[in-house]
């Protein structure tokens, strides 16, 4: 399992209609190939600067790469994300050896 | 649901007992009150510095509060994670409203 996960904030206001369009738009990353476990997220936290995450699980880095190359979250990325993202992170994660992973189960 | 995530590196090297221990000493976070789906995780993308996660979730803010002056996590806090940790950032979570979060099923 590797479990994709990107932080960030959007150039758009807080509760504007186009920061409700981007997050609706998004779910088309959702209905991607190798994609389990999409979630939308509001992070909350005071001690860094981003806004949103998006969170997704991929069975193996085949799986990761097919999704990366695929048509609808490269036109994703090209059409909506560097557009309207104003910074972001990319965090991802594999289970350490031995240690369980609650979000399989 | 509130899930607390930290992204960080060690000032131990990769592979050491040191880390080893750090890790296995880091499960007394598990077992704190109010700590649901705690998770060790590997950072594996290359487009950040950290090499590993914790990620944990609380019912709501008083549990993450109870969690945060607890004891346990206050000691491990002060002895370990302030003296091994070489860099870090704290990302927490909240569902978007009427987004289905995957791993509360």
């Amino acid at each position: 399992m590797i479990r994709h996960t990107v932080v960030f904030r959007l150039k758009h206001a807080a509760g504007s209609s186009e920061e409700e369009a981007f997050l609706r738009d998004a779910d088309v990353l959702a209905s991607s190939p190798g994609v389990d476990r999409f979630e939308q997220l509001r992070q909350v936290s005071p001690k860094n600067d981003f806004a949103f995450g998006f969170s997704m699980e991929f069975t193996d880095a085949a799986a990761y790469a097919a999704y990366n190359d695929h048509p609808d979250h490269v036109a994703f990325v090209r059409d909506r994300w560097v557009p309207e993202v104003e910074a972001f992170l990319e965090i991802d994660y594999v289970p350490i050896n031995g240690y369980p992973v609650a979000t399989t189960g």
